[in-house]
């Protein structure tokens, strides 16, 4: 299958036929917009559940940093805890609808262990290409579903374009970040946004940017409903890189119609440093277009709102997913939020994927005998006795 | 509260009103059974989008070993990755409705997790005391969203017991594993498995037990749909739980109305090895009650499940919850499964919680340069070249 256009060397989008579309009643997000999507029928003995996730309201942040109602779409709960599956689903229905028994995806983490999943549910062999240095817990949770995982040495980049032709060769779909199926299965995510806030909209939303497929898929769902005269007015979209590793967000601040590669990428939010997007330019396009603005935010605004998402709400994610409250704070901050107009953050990844980055300084562990759990309890609750904090 | 009988010491159920009750439409679990829940409205401040998991049907599994039709209810999509979210927001909300400030639980685990998180939520203070010797992946997770977690050196079912003393002292609601409305909390489970099967109902149900409070919740709920009349079978109730650590599967045996305390529990299945369950003796005379089955399977057949549940299905979970499909092989060898009749696996916590666990020999893990990686492919496809596997 081609991916990208053999000409200017950007992703391809599916094009759907120009007729009347509505979405359907239906128990899944697959069956409910399936007329948006590229796939004719949905088959249950393909899908583990995606979609459906929650749209909390953020109450107390909201209070806090006096912002518009803000309120995340929890994608975190999706079968594989990434908004990954969203997308895996729709390319390997296409995988089988081409009669294809092999699938594979260049990745380092949640789009491995999405890809190896689905793979084991429809009975494909899974082939996953990894970076050299992949930590084992990474390696594990696309092994575990009995794909095959092969830690390549070598550049990354290269080792994406190249997976193409190798794929051809041996018969494997390589599903990666941009792949024009997946992206389309992302639409999902915005449709079901949308109809939360029927008859109104959001206002904003809010999405990690890392290859660029996340954000072109919530765009083009919403291009298409309003296509489809289902929307008038758009949400603003924003797409937040972390300042490690922000291709896309230096070129829209330059101006710049294309980006220039990353050099080496150095932030916490691994899953969203990605030096050279394939979807960059189409991304910076569309976002352009749209009227909406791709920023970048530092580690430490990172990791302040993934504790704060974590201490204040109780939803514990990945970094990549706590920059879109960085950048919700950032642009609140240059007065780029209208007032009243709820914006919506994208939690894309679990916190347990990675625990090992949520600084163990923040936690509150102690330790006690059972017999001075007593006094510890009273010291907490009254804070009148210091207490050692036994962390490390 | 009171949480256990001060004459037998069992735990004390929710005895609601006899009225009439029904199934309200609702976007959320809660919504939706709130008529049998202890709560009079659903506060969206307290909830994190709990349940509305999917039931999946296992077409592969249930294929290869000739079993009836078997689904499992994936109760790893709750927020924090594991059926405790169930019960906790139940309790969150008790605890808001008399005006406490502090929770607490006593796990080690899944729901030292989960209360932390729908404490964070709630903007209580949260107490979790583990174990001396909890792993610091398991701290983090609760210490993420900001709870205080206390390691207790000495021993933990008395640390469980003394729990309810120190919080009636220092006003901490502890919601332990047979916390009342916890268990009230899990029958929305129960309530979604039979609203799917409509007009129908499931065969079996099939849960891992630990402390007894998940089973009893399940139990409970169609017990009270039948009261109700709205369902006149029941599913057949069977609980599993591992070798290494099962109390209420001798007692069951050995025909006994209370289990003995297990000595040391040996088993890969942490989050089910509870030596003393609070509500074993009581999820005991329901089962009878009701006709099902409390038994045990070992580690061999545990981790075999968890390996086939992932491979086949692409449904990574805990040992726990793979406990399910292993009860599933040993009653169909024993021919305790009506053929036909559809077999309801609960699948309670997600294998992302402890990766360690499994086995790194199960991978199918490969190293490669990026010129090699073609022939490396090759002989993968074709099987024709042996290559190495290297995971360790």
């Amino acid at each position: 299958m081609t991916q990208f256009c053999p000409d200017c060397g950007e992703p391809l989008l599916v094009e759907l036929p120009p007729v009347r579309r509505c979405i359907r009643n239906g128990a899944t997000a697959l069956s409910r917009y399936l007329e948006f999507l590229p796939i004719s029928e949905v088959d249950k003995a393909l899908h583990l559940g995606e979609g459906n996730t929650p749209l909390l309201p953020l109450n107390r942040l909201t209070k806090r940093f006096h912002l518009p109602p803000v309120l995340v779409k929890n994608e975190m709960l999706n079968p594989t805890a990434s908004f990954k599956d969203r997308g895996t689903v729709v390319s390997v229905h296409m995988a089988k609808s081409q009669g294809l028994r092999r699938i594979g995806t260049v990745s380092t983490g949640n789009m491995a262990a999405s890809t190896a999943a689905y793979g084991a549910r429809a009975g494909m062999e899974t082939f996953v290409l990894v970076k050299e240095d992949t930590t084992k817990e990474k390696l594990l949770s696309a092994a575990a579903p009995g794909a095959r995982v092969v830690k390549v040495e070598g550049d990354y980049g290269e080792l994406g374009r190249q997976s193409f032709a190798l794929g051809k060769k041996h018969g494997i779909y390589f599903m990666n970040s941009v792949d024009p199926f997946r992206v389309e299965g992302y639409k999902a995510t915005a449709f079901e946004i949308f109809e939360e806030f029927q008859p109104g909209n959001p206002g904003s939303i809010v999405v990690p940017v890392s290859s660029g497929g996340h954000l072109i898929g919530l765009m083009k769902a919403f291009v298409e409903l309003k296509e489809q005269g289902l929307c008038t007015d758009l949400p603003s979209f924003f797409g937040v890189q972390a300042r490690g590793c922000a291709p896309i967000a230096r070129a829209f601040t330059e101006g710049s119609l294309r980006y220039r590669e990353w050099g080496i990428p150095s932030t916490v939010a691994q899953s969203i440093s990605n030096p050279a997007p394939p979807g960059g330019n189409l991304a910076l396009r569309m976002i352009r277009e749209l009227g909406g603005e791709v920023l970048a935010v530092s580690d430490e605004e990172i990791l302040s709102a993934q504790r704060l998402l974590a201490e204040e709400e109780g939803l514990f994610c990945l970094p990549a997913s706590a920059t879109t409250l960085a950048g919700v704070l950032d642009l609140q901050g240059r007065g780029r939020l209208a007032s009243g107009e709820p914006v919506v953050l994208v939690a894309t990844g679990s916190g347990l994927k990675n625990l090992r980055v949520f600084p163990a300084k923040h936690g509150h562990v102690y330790a006690s005998s059972l017999p001075d759990l007593d006094r510890l309890i009273a010291s907490l609750t009254g804070l009148s006795i210091s207490v050692k904090n036994t962390i490390e």
